[in-house]
């Protein structure tokens, strides 16, 4: 039972019957095709407000093209610690921004605070050429311990970038998950919280291979921000270009992305991935031995056990990867396609282990 | 009716069987699935050579990670100045390389020769550190001109090559089209020819979004270049999650590369493509105004016309580009989905023009 | 004897009296020394025009660092095939520039010209994110080929560039002697005639090593520049200091530029060295065998002549370097300290030479 | 009176002296000339053992040069999180790198431990190329806290990253000033304790501006490291050319080089550095109130103080810098130049500010 990662999920078969529909016959390459050409659009209803799309395959793509977009190459990129940029990507965000320093902050949770990330700006780049200059700050949503930032956590992050003339980028791998358990708008967790440019992410959550750059217009319209609108988004098509990320058959991405929009597919699977998530949090909270290492507030769960009794778990054919450095913290991650038996099925396995 | 690309096909019906099929369970990320793994083997048989295989959703990627592995920052690629890689890839190898230098050759009919190469290679680099260094050979099978290198020809670049310590890459966009029509075995233009890295392109010839770098290990056993394999493996892989190319869900890149591979659907599709161009080559050139810019070997049929003829075949509904820079120069592709009724349709058309 | 290169030649007293001068006590770090603070003001006066100043200590560093504050990654810089950034500073450029492609033209005595050029820039880019975008224009004066543009050429290259929006830059390593030559004002060749940024060399011309990036401030205040005067000193000063090019103790460069421009030091020069080569040309061109290659319009001589007798010369001592691919190509560079007695020499050998 | 920087001192009369003497004639350019021809040999009888010598201009160079030849794009550069290299040298390093992530670690007094970098190198790159990969670890010495490394507590550092494959660079930029506190060969706290290639700086230490990179040949012939010497060599010449630090006229940095080596002048100058720095501390701790935040064994004092302590020296005329981030800890440099009126005056203030 694959509680490795909702990468190793297979799609939900409404995307695939989006690429057959897809495939009926010839269309513009490139991107120009009209399921491409409708991304801003139905991401624009679905966000409330007037969006630029970038279709892309991979997050790592859509991460690292968007951080390019927002820092010179001798900026640095303020994120957690524990940032996927920072620790998962290979140095893909230093390559597409010629360098680029990320700078990596304390936070408990997985989320950035305030105070933290306020100091850390006005700390660094006092020394002007010297220094690396700050230049945008990521969040991650839901972070990397899967927990999820509300409205106003966000807002004061934003704040405190923003007025220091700094665009807040938000690493959405699984944005599904943390709206559908925050029952909020996804507005509410991005532009109108603060957040400039979204890295939506789809495949994780059903899809084959499907991520999106989200850009909020008018986020760009006014305010401090040194970026007008027109250069991101030029320097974001450039960068996807030379990146080798602009795919010539651009439909069979973007007709996926259409597929999770529509009548919100995207939530419904992020609710039943979360929901096992939730099954299986409760079961441990319950132990007597087993704890949650932080709240669960999306598909991931992070239990802390002895290393004697997850090795037990994985004996019985239980899969799952141990946190970095961690040989007592298994992260447990529930897809949309994990059965319930499978949740019953550990549930049971740690109720037996119970002494 | 649709000459535009073979990008602007769709992709094949068992293609997309393929997916379906790998889709059934959870599958191991980032390539360490059973599709995946099955790679080496697959191309291994077709090339009757060990291969190591690294799949990458586009020819871009291939070609800049393979160049980028081949190439030190300080080195020039020598190509052809009408490639791909120098004219159509947004600066993409100089992004993966950190700047390496394309340096583009002069040929008929968008191929090498061995005396402008030779004299080339030789020629730079005799200034040391104040000059770049020739590193790496890049050709294109089929060329960009439609044309295809015969084994011989392959040969003697690849001795001008490797006698001064160059590897020899293979831009195989179109790579089945080429095999198709020269009806050789895929080794002869390969590495019994002396190519040592091929980009394998499926994408243009009906796949979705698969591309392969295959490396021929035995190349790098012996002989004379500066490169181990175990470093160009290492230097791939890391430059594929670099640029944002190792998908999560890589079963659905690989599974698509098996089902081209599998039973010789590839050449297959090839073959039917080719048919078609050469039908439409055959009308243009029993044309007493229209002619061929350069002989039909693949799919790729190059009119020379009068601006007017041109710009009334667009008018009839025929899609087409125009050669950049030349208004009286039409690249006519045909697909596998290139239907005999839409070639009838362009031939009749032609035909119909003629005074 | 040498005639190998200006870069070959010992320093001018007066440029170590400026050291010794500058060596007296303490002085703030990093270009904020009095010298330094001095060059702006210093410039502005010679060049009759406000200008911002960096000094560099090579003019490689200024070539690169000025391309790489005008172009982005994904741009091309134009030049001639045989400009010094595009053959000889081992792909500094493409380095600084994070990969931008430098993009050769043709042109005799080593000159760019407007047709194409114009033809070049309208004919690259066309085909959006698949080419890279043409940002920069480069010329050298005096040109590689030691000769001079005159005013009206420079005009009417501007003027191709900035109505493409693209700005232009002038390699000035031998800018001394080209305006020596041409007996007009700085100005005249430079922001006059529409040149938007200068590096102007001191190091061939005497110093020990200085260099200065001239931006000609007006020039960025109107027009069709994408670019602002502040992103592009910005840029500058990041690069600089990126590329270790701030140099700590800056003052001993900023104080020999200072002393180059004092009392007109670097015209002086300038016109000694361009007399030697005159009477070298001279003696040249009544000769019956060998011949100029190119007018002599700068310091340096280019005569062609048979492999043989160039060997002999060699072989009386005296020193220079035959042209890249050219055994009957001899370059031969006259100094400040070049003297009158080793130009005596060489002519006599070429006396005796004639059959 | 300056306590600033000993970058802001003067250089030493015997440096200007060999400029003058290096200035009476023609010399090859490029590095090919005799002074540049005899670092080799001088730095080997200097360090005891075979040294390949590559001049710069500037530290900042000497240690990205450096560190760009030793680890790929992809890898990791170990270092204190204090060091010059992360914080101060504006990207430097992960510019000429292409990206490589410095990885900060803890340590007190400035210094790497041990069991801190062992954890860190095995921690990382556990995740395949999802990591980036350790690469290579830089320490400083003298250390940014004016701490000197002993002979031993390198060798136990080299130990561990050599045991794991990795080079030890060693930030010389106040090398003298170690080697004179410790009292120990130049041999013992680099080659001989398992440093593999040290950035020697002279420019802090009397120079104009003058460093080199020293290459300890024999460290490369045998053992775990994946660098051959002639690809370390190779990669540093064309880094060096590429980032514009292959100055024409090299003689005036070799020069400098060979004679802060002659007769010990550049033991003899941080000597006198440090015994300055030496009273100072003497006075600080037997100040009631200001103290010594670290052992002051280089030309360093840091002093903790009042912040309005502080700002009162500053009134009465003594310039120096404040820690980064803390107003109440000063940073006092002595140079060779630093008179001991200044630091009798400054002890005056101290002990007239004692209550």
């Amino acid at each position: 039972m694959n509680f490795k990662s909702d990468n190793e999920a297979p799609a939900h078969p409404r995307i695939l019957d989006a690429l057959i529909e897809a495939n009926r016959d010839f269309a513009t390459a490139y991107g120009d095709d009209r399921w491409s050409r409708r991304l801003d659009d139905a991401f624009s209803e679905l966000f409330e407000t007037r969006c630029r799309v970038l279709p892309l395959a991979t997050g790592t793509a859509a991460n690292s093209v968007t951080l390019a977009a927002l820092t010179p190459a001798w900026g640095a990129v303020l994120c957690h610690r524990q940032a996927h940029i920072h620790c998962d990507e290979g140095g893909a965000p230093e390559f597409y921004t010629h360098g680029a320093k990320l700078m990596p902050l304390e936070g408990d949770h997985g989320k950035l605070v305030p105070p933290i990330l306020a100091a850390a700006i006005d700390g660094a780049g006092t020394h002007g050429v010297h220094n690396v200059a700050p230049a945008v700050v990521s969040i991650t949503q839901a972070t990397e311990c899967g927990t999820a930032y509300r409205p106003g956590e966000i807002e004061a992050l934003s704040e405190v970038a923003r007025s220091r003339g700094l665009p807040l980028h938000m690493d959405g791998a699984r944005f599904a998950n943390a709206v559908a358990h925050l029952g909020v708008a996804p507005a509410d967790v991005t532009w109108r919280a603060g957040v400039d440019v979204l890295s939506f992410g789809a495949t994780k959550n059903g899809a084959l291979t499907a991520e999106a750059i989200v850009v909020f217009e008018d986020r760009f319209a006014t305010g401090p921000l040194d970026h007008s609108l027109e250069a991101v988004l030029e320097a974001m098509a450039r960068m996807r270009k030379r990146g080798g990320h602009l795919l010539s058959k651009m439909r069979y991405v973007s007709s996926q992305l259409l597929a999770m929009l529509d009548d919100g597919l995207w939530l419904d699977l992020a609710r039943t991935a979360n929901a096992r998530a939730a099954r299986l949090a409760e079961a441990i909270d319950r132990h007597s031995e087993a704890e949650l290492a932080w709240p669960v507030e999306a598909n991931e769960v992070f239990m802390r056990w002895t290393p004697e009794a997850l090795a037990a778990l994985k004996q019985q054919g239980f899969e799952f990867h141990l946190w970095p450095g961690h040989d007592d913290l298994a992260r447990l991650v529930c897809a949309f396609s994990t059965t319930d038996e499978a949740v019953d099925g550990l549930i049971a396995a740690l109720d037996r282990a119970i002494p």
